[in-house]
């Protein structure tokens, strides 16, 4: 019962010739017909406004697939038959009546199109438009647009509203990449298939849970977007708040994915309102100063280049979510994600409560709660925290914390792990919206980050200093640690 | 907090030169040594009834050492060393007055005195008796005693009431090699000291567990000594039955000796007894045919060396038990033990329930139930299996089951494995009483086990055939099939 498709899809990438199209979606779309999973027939139209034909397009696509695909999966024959697939089509996404040219290379009314808008969500309402006009698109075609949608709640209610006058909600998918990392995925049926952990997925077994995403580089050289945008909006309102919804969700009845949203929706609603009281128990706030980074010495944020000396801007967000259901009751989750920080890690960690007596030796009873580390990066895999015997003879019956690990890149070593923009094209062509973000997923969330926003703005305070290549600001540590716990760390 | 004893020990070995104290006691005691837990000061009398000096002895225990003891931990000067702490005794055990010289012996009466009697249990009564007239013992003694404590309920009644004439029952140290192996020692840390599985050890969240120890082995040469007891006698009474003690058992309040053993006989207590006509559906009884083993061609127990041809003794059992408890109503043990199985192999597998609703792909739902796998035999371990996603890119959420798994040996590579007698012998020295058997323990696993032979003396029928290299009779594959479930196979 493997999930093949036979149909052929047209996809209008537009933004063909930015970097998210060379880096992730034409790499992406080389590993399908790798995989042997592109129907015959299947087409790409390049869609950008830079003055080129077909080859030009081809050979420089054919560059960046052998930069970006690993040596070993990189067959220049294979990315020449695959780049035949693909023609090119400068256009003014501006103008009306350019658009009808797309219609001049469907060749085949029957391919299931799919639009792609790999461009700034300010073009995706005009864009929508021009297409409606040009009779481009049918009730059938699925429209695929990148984060960010909007700054704020308002912002993207505009931008879901340009869209959902074009398009049903069941013809939208919208990306958040981290959905189609394959530990992700992994969540639904780690905690659905193993009645192990299902059955003490609740605030009767877990203490608390912890998701740190964590990132060592600093801005990269584009302060100006991420000075507009801050940590809080690029990481924690999409991949973040998507990460607690898929550890904290209901079980969902099946599959669907209304079901799965349905769930998600429940847990984004229920997240507990940071009121501008609890900002200084709840919430920390930072940015990264001089430092090192492996080892270099690295500069401050406003040192950056390109930097406003003056911004108040957050390279660093520690917060503590709450959720007021009946699962999650006094079950906090402490969530930090920053730039500049001494690794590159993300990982989930689940603390399950204590045994209700304990046996052992007293000094070791610290130890007597077991974890589940789910990790995204570096090496995706998970790992359950046991506590066996000491073996040592001399050792009586003292303790030992143990991992039962699985790392999947071990220990399947027969199958890659497809990278998230393989799978969440897949999907689209499959017409899978379960991997997907739904509009109120987006709203409900930009709610909730809105008000820790606006909290910030109305306090005044800049954010906390801290030193890049080390794990944020103090007020992170205090945080956890004002609660009896700590961010946990591995040894 | 390393449980270091200073203390000087005097132990006197009885059957000093038989198999078992040459291959598995002082092998042991070496390692002792080796691993600096003998306090300076502590030595070994060697008894038996050869006539030979402590220096031919010696030379015969440097030997012995050197062929049982893996070359890469063996050390001539070490083991040299280790011998100087051991004299040899030639003595007649049926003889009272011969024992006075043994108080010679002793030169030190603070050293703790341990007399372990490595000897046949029709000896345990007169030794024991002999020492309290030469005035050797006294009430800290602690004596140490081999299996078996009898062929049935009435012969270990004798046995004991003989020990317990002279000994009390905190002085008398009933050995099962099975409790001083790592991983079953490990059963008390991996219940109690991790809430994940406490908290679903009980009928609500486990299906059935199973127990197999195989053994690839025949009667290796002592035909008539195991025809006397069978399969039943040998293995299950025994350590199947503390191993199904350690896994049933209620959590004991804390970890002193009566704590845990109280625990373990109230399971034994509510073992459901099995009556005559249950046995079809309980009990299998199995002899092995002529058939192969790794791949020789090897004779059926008929035929062994010695044999009676018309002896009816089991070399295999396989048997539901149940337990009639609040944890356990309606959670079956299946059990099987047998000779001239195709592999060596001890484990203990926990089948846990599924979810109670299941939302994956229909062909799948057969694997939806978590197991952990205790392995005893070959690798130490334990494994987890739990379900993943499949990685496949076009796998969509189809479900792999996969092991969690910690293998001690490959694991924790600085630690070796001690041997059961070892950590038996080390915690003897320590006065510590609970991995040895109690008394009440012994009485009411005959009882149990009594009534099955009864049974099967009753019915008259002979035990079904099996070929060496099979997993034991048909029957034993149709006793657990009827109730819908399979003998674990590692696929």
């Amino acid at each position: 019962m493997v999930n093949k498709i036979n149909t052929r899809c047209d996809l209008m990438l537009f933004g063909a010739l930015g970097d998210l199209a060379q880096r992730k979606l034409f790499p992406a779309l080389y590993q399908l017909e790798r995989a042997n999973l592109l129907a015959e027939g299947s087409r790409v139209l390049a869609i950008a406004r830079s003055d080129a034909d077909t080859e030009t397009v081809r050979q420089q696509l054919f560059d960046k697939l052998k930069q970006y695909v690993k040596p070993e999966e990189f067959d220049a024959g294979l990315a020449e038959s695959f780049l035949k697939r693909v023609d090119y089509q400068i256009l003014d996404f501006n103008e009306p009546d350019a658009f009808g040219v797309l219609n001049e290379w469907r060749d085949d009314a029957n391919n299931e199109l799919i639009v792609y808008m790999a461009t700034p969500p300010s073009m995706y309402g005009v864009i929508a438009r021009n297409l409606r006009a040009a009779s481009c698109c049918t009730e059938k075609t699925r429209v695929v647009v990148e984060k960010p949608i909007g700054h704020d709640l308002e912002s993207s209610k505009v931008i879901n509203d340009e869209l959902g006058e074009v398009y049903n909600e069941n013809q939208l998918f919208r990306i958040d990449h981290y959905l189609g990392k394959e530990t992700v995925q992994n969540l639904i049926a780690l905690r659905f298939a193993n009645n192990l952990f299902a059955s003490q997925w609740d605030q009767n077994h877990i203490s608390h849970v912890e998701i740190t995403v964590a990132e060592s580089v600093g801005i990269e050289g584009r302060w100006g977007y991420f000075d507009k945008a801050g940590q809080i909006r690029d990481m924690i309102q999409n991949h973040l708040l998507q990460l607690l919804c898929l550890i904290a969700m209901d079980p969902p009845s099946d599959l669907s994915a209304d079901s799965i949203r349905d769930e998600k929706v429940k847990v984004l609603k229920a997240l507990k309102r940071i009121t501008p009281d609890m900002m200084d128990s709840y919430v920390v706030r930072g940015q990264y100063t001089a430092g090192t980074s492996n080892g270099r010495p690295v500069p401050g944020y406003l040192e950056e280049e390109g930097a406003n000396k003056g911004s108040a801007t957050e390279t660093f967000v520690a917060l503590k979510a709450e959720i007021d259901n009946w699962r999650w009751s006094g079950v906090p989750f402490y969530i930090r994600t920053g730039k500049r920080l001494p690794e590159k890690l993300s990982q989930i960690i689940i603390h399950f409560k204590p045994a209700p007596h304990y046996i052992f030796d007293p000094d070791q009873k610290h130890l007597a709660n077991n974890k589940l580390i789910i990790r995204l990066q570096p090496d995706e895999g998970m790992a359950l925290k046991i506590l066996t015997k000491d073996q040592g003879l001399d050792k009586g019956m003292r303790l030992r914390q143990g991992p039962l690990e699985l790392t999947f890149s071990e220990t399947f070593v027969t199958d890659r792990i497809p990278d998230a923009y393989e799978r969440l094209l897949w999907e689209v062509m499959k017409g899978n919206q379960y991997l997907f973000v739904r509009r109120d997923e987006v709203e409900y969330a930009w709610r909730w980050v809105d008000q820790v926003i606006r909290n910030w703005k109305d306090g005044g305070e800049p954010p906390k200093r801290y030193a890049a290549g080390t794990w944020g600001p103090v007020a992170s540590i205090a945080m956890i640690t004002r609660d009896g716990r700590s961010w946990y760390e591995d040894v």
